[in-house]
């Protein structure tokens, strides 16, 4: 009898605790709410782990909750005075969870695409500076076949003393002869295109700075844009992370790999995807560059968590590995 | 007997004439070589009437070719000896056609692509502009729908201040902290597209003052952007002067014109291509739109011709004579 009753008492004291974005709440065996903290901030709800540690110094002998009791903690909730209050949290919280998505390698992906789009642009707009110029001295443009290098001729050089380089008289080169006003109007176009060369370049340090920062392992062994880029693709250093070393060595092969998945004996697996223009492939023999694409994605994979968990640098070590492995496979 | 013998000295007097790329020949009754005249170069030739004035002058009495010696003068060119020089001639000949051909309206067709293009560059440039500041402050980013004056935004004011303008708080903001480099990356991005939108600007003066020269009549009825996009679509002016006003109307609209030439019951014709983003039929009711398309080309037309040949300027009469037809066609 007096076991039953301390049983029962122990039973009554018992006590249950609740958190959730509104507060921590403490409850007796009925589920009376018999002390409450609420968050005064968004940062207390992150550390809510710190004023749970208290209360449960406080009160002690905290039962757990089963799901029958949640279940009606939960129903306490569905009182219309909270509402107000669960909806304005969760905004707030909301917002900062997305404020603080951006992280460096979100805008590492922005940088990999702007170069890739200025790269698209720039080719664009030099297609046409080499029709629009080519109508003026269509003997250089032919000749020069480096982008760069010819804007900088059209900007920097007269056409004769480009076609004199060729031993051309102006005479005798096909190009019409046009007015200053005409020839000021190519060259104002061919100067903006040199800036956005120069663009280019800008953003490529950026990115460099960028991924050494984000991940320096995976940058000794992959360089700059070809890291950016598998990061790009997995959407996150995050995601990047947690993929396996086979689905790294066929990023940016996907429309390969279903091909070869809908229809196994017609179309063979990829062997790589974004990494075939590293040049530990490029250089490798056509035999042994599926065996490259893989060694080299294992250590991408190894590089990666590494970075993400902010190991320390252990980049030239991998390289080294693979570089040896991959000496014997080498183009002559 | 008599007779005969003179009709026949009068054959035998008779004489021929040959010009070709190499010179201008005179032959005798059997067709030899009694007299040539080298062209020095190929203004000479151009000329060529006047160098025939003066053989003509001196032998007087030439009879005219029939094709049979025709066929019987060319057979003596076809002797090695010609050869070289034949193709010699012909290459300066040609290159110097070549040259020119560049015309104004070569650089017109050049110009006006060059600022299609910088618009669509401009545009992919915005839009990743656009998805990159945006996670640094998306609030502003969203509600400027102008890109030229978001452009501008982004470079000239602060992420604060330009919060503060909206009576937002930084805190409150969905975006992210970004350190003084991203900033600034963002920043080089912006100027450069400024710098594009000016380019364009620029261009778009150079194309006025092309216009104005090659086509004072149709650029005062369809302005600058509309007549060099038709003179672009012809190929040049002339062949843009020798179209029917009806092939102006619907230039631009050549996939709708053969999709009803295919299947004319389903398929009305076109009723305008380039013309519809004239403000001449943009503004008119619905129903009116192909009248007043009619209109506009067949005045075009008019212009087109007059500009070709260098006529007076009656571009203001023209388009006051469509301004007064279309006007009650007007929306309200």
């Amino acid at each position: 009898m007096i076991n039953e009753f301390s049983m029962l008492r122990k039973k009554m004291s018992g006590k249950y605790m609740f958190s959730n974005i509104l507060g921590c709440f403490v409850l007796d065996n009925n589920l009376n709410v018999i002390d409450m903290h609420v968050w005064k901030n968004s940062q207390e709800y992150a550390d809510k782990e710190k004023v749970e540690e208290k209360l449960k110094k406080k009160y002690k002998k905290f039962l757990e909750l089963n799901d029958k009791k949640e279940d009606k903690i939960l129903q306490m909730f569905h009182d219309q005075k909270y509402f107000e209050q669960f909806h304005k949290r969760n905004v707030v919280y909301a917002k900062q969870k997305v404020r603080e998505s951006v992280q460096k390698d979100t805008l590492l992906i922005q940088v990999v695409n702007t170069i890739d789009e200025l790269d698209k642009v720039i080719n664009m707009l030099v297609r046409r500076l080499r029709e629009w110029y080519g109508y003026y001295n269509p003997e250089t443009t032919r000749k020069i076949q480096d982008n760069e290098k010819f804007v900088e001729l059209v900007l920097k050089k007269g056409k004769k003393e480009l076609l004199g380089e060729m031993g051309i008289s102006s005479d005798v080169s096909l190009g019409g002869e046009l007015s200053k006003d005409d020839v000021s109007a190519i060259k104002d176009y061919a100067k903006k295109i040199i800036e956005l060369f120069s663009l280019r370049e800008q953003q490529k340090d950026y990115l460099d700075k960028l991924m050494d920062e984000i991940c320096p392992n995976m940058t000794a062994l992959t360089g700059t844009l070809i890291g950016a880029k598998l990061i790009e693709k997995a959407g996150s250093l995050e995601r990047l992370m947690g993929f396996p070393a086979s689905t790294i060595q066929i990023i940016g092969a996907e429309k390969a790999l279903f091909r070869h998945m809908r229809n196994k004996s017609k179309n063979l697996p990829p062997k790589y995807g974004i990494l075939h223009e590293h040049p530990f492939i490029s250089n490798v023999k056509y035999e042994f560059k599926g065996k490259a694409a893989r060694q080299l994605a294992d250590k991408i994979a190894i590089a990666v968590k590494v970075d993400y968990f902010k190991g320390k640098f252990v980049g030239k070590e991998l390289r080294e590995k693979i570089e040896k492995q991959i000496k014997k496979w080498q183009k002559k």
